[in-house]
């Protein structure tokens, strides 16, 4: 059985892994053939989106596993994949629940189908979030994303992503509006990138055209990812959706944030002491990558680059998950952590 | 006399303008020698900024009157400058000031003088906005600015810029935050230049930042300048303004337009109606300019490119020109008419 998705294939028990460092220009994809090159290729980010990087490590786990010598061999290479990146919860959650395997018997057989289920367990879980979100479109609607949230970022359709094409698939008539997303422009590369292969129609703007968009009425709805949920309805997402979200809120437009249960964070009530990654000022003074590197601030231009903001649910019209839509009143009367229970 | 400024320098009668494109990196200076070079000097964006434009180009035209040949080959290189770029309105206020003066004997002299003139009242317009901005600055604000509108924007130093740079000359300690402003990065590039060079502290932000900056409670005023201003106080600006308004809205903080008369049309009742300038598809797509040129889209990303946007008086506090400070109820009132009257 071949696994195959926008961001890996897994084929013979081997892993590849596209570049995403070099789209939208190079389609290249990586065969994976140690350890070490896999934690390099999350480190360099030519893997991204939590879900892609804890699905893609699981599946190089699975390809070592048949030739690893030791139960210690093989939870010190797993250690070293989980360290890899210290932010994607799924990369934990994933590492932690295969590491758990090599304690019983027959284990590089049951890691090699669990690192297989992790795959399809996020395929579903996409094509869910996708059948329940594309309940909100309608025919006709003009949609807002920002970042990327495709099959780039996961193992299947894609979150806020997954919800568009599949109200495409559907034959709904939609035209989607491209953040571009500074600094790390995930909208421009690599959104442009899924929506022009999956044929579906869109403009790419700058990320302060939104509420100009907006106010011309070619926005109906927006929909976005979300890195960690609180159980209130409040959500960590990439630097700008709280920008969107207020003008949202002004322009009377809904927002939803899309994201599988992986993403609620069980232990937090509300999303104001989520902490905040601060990044380097390179990337805000210009831009860097495959595509060239370029500096128009001055070269020591004091910046300030938080990589996330968090969203009030104040702001929104409610959230998508696996389980269904809970609206902004099903989050006040803590329906999430009810449903999840 | 020599005419000297951050963006242009008339000496004998021979103007040069400073290439915007190529800041901060490189201080090049282009001697203007014809027309159709000036055309695409404004059309190019090597000057830019309302008054700036209208200055240079009537500086421009005193310059080519000399060896003019009638009156009406005067007034079609006036037309062609006047056509050259569609939203300021500063450059048809000044242009058709010095057609009027072609009906005239003695003409050529009246352009010359006249034009020298703009450069000096805008020099002093200037002053006086940053005298009367300056006031609403409190000790220890935190500003937030959008496009560049100083020295480079105009003959002086600037719109809003030099409110900012008038209230830090009388020792007020602020802290400028600097919306990078794509497309075109007048903030990232220009604007960090100006404060840079004025020893004015500063942070650099991309423009989607702006709303995370104001909910952490780190800006008190947002000054931002104007291309073009209706009777009621709607007024059009660099794209991303009315981003920045409806944000400043949401969050209480009181946002002031800075702009001399010369950017008031008079024939406008309210700015839903101000034309608004589509640009290039490439700017999107990508970056470019003296410090390199980079494409992250796929070079087939349908864009979308307005230049400006209109933001409509109730979501600002206020508007400074060097008449004086007008609240929102004074413009509702029909007090800029009356003023300028």
């Amino acid at each position: 059985m071949i696994l195959n998705s926008n961001s890996m294939i897994f084929e013979n028990n081997f892993l590849s892994v596209i570049d995403q460092t070099k789209l939208p220009h190079l389609e290249h994809w990586i065969k994976v053939e140690s350890l070490e090159q896999m934690v390099d290729i999350i480190k360099d980010l030519k893997v991204r989106g939590a879900p892609a990087i804890g699905v893609s490590a699981g599946l190089c786990l699975a390809q070592l596993t048949p030739s690893m010598k030791s139960q210690e061999e093989y939870r010190a290479a797993a250690k070293r994949l989980r360290d890899s990146r210290p932010t994607a919860v799924n990369l934990m959650v994933i590492i932690d629940e295969l590491v758990k395997l090599s304690y019983q018997e027959n284990w590089k057989n049951l890691v090699v189908n669990k690192a297989k289920e992790f795959f399809q367990e996020d395929v579903k879980l996409c094509q869910k979030m996708g059948e329940i979100g594309a309940t909100l479109i309608a025919d006709g609607d003009g949609i807002l994303h920002h970042c990327n949230t495709g099959g780039l970022a996961t193992a299947g359709i894609g979150t806020a992503l997954g919800v568009i094409k599949t109200a495409h698939d559907q034959g709904k008539k939609i035209h989607v509006y491209v953040d571009e997303t500074r600094p790390l422009l995930q909208g421009g590369r690599l959104t442009t990138y899924e929506l022009k292969k999956w044929g579906i129609p869109y403009t790419l703007i700058t990320d302060n055209m939104a509420a100009q968009i907006m106010k011309e009425g070619r926005v109906q709805k927006i929909f976005v990812g979300a890195d960690r949920i609180a159980l209130n309805g409040d959500f960590a997402n990439k630097i700008g959706t709280y920008s969107v979200a207020v003008l949202a809120h002004y322009h009377k437009i809904p927002m939803y944030p899309v994201a599988p249960y992986t993403t609620i964070d069980f232990s937090l009530n509300e999303g104001s002491t989520i902490p905040i990654e601060q990044r380097d000022s390179d990337e805000v003074r210009g831009v860097k990558g495959s595509f060239g590197q370029v500096v128009w601030a001055p070269k020591d231009a004091p910046t300030y680059n938080p990589s996330f903001d968090v969203t009030p649910v104040s702001l929104i019209a409610g959230l998508v998950t696996e389980k269904g839509f809970f609206s902004k009143e099903d989050l006040a009367q803590g329906k999430l952590a009810k449903i999840y229970a």
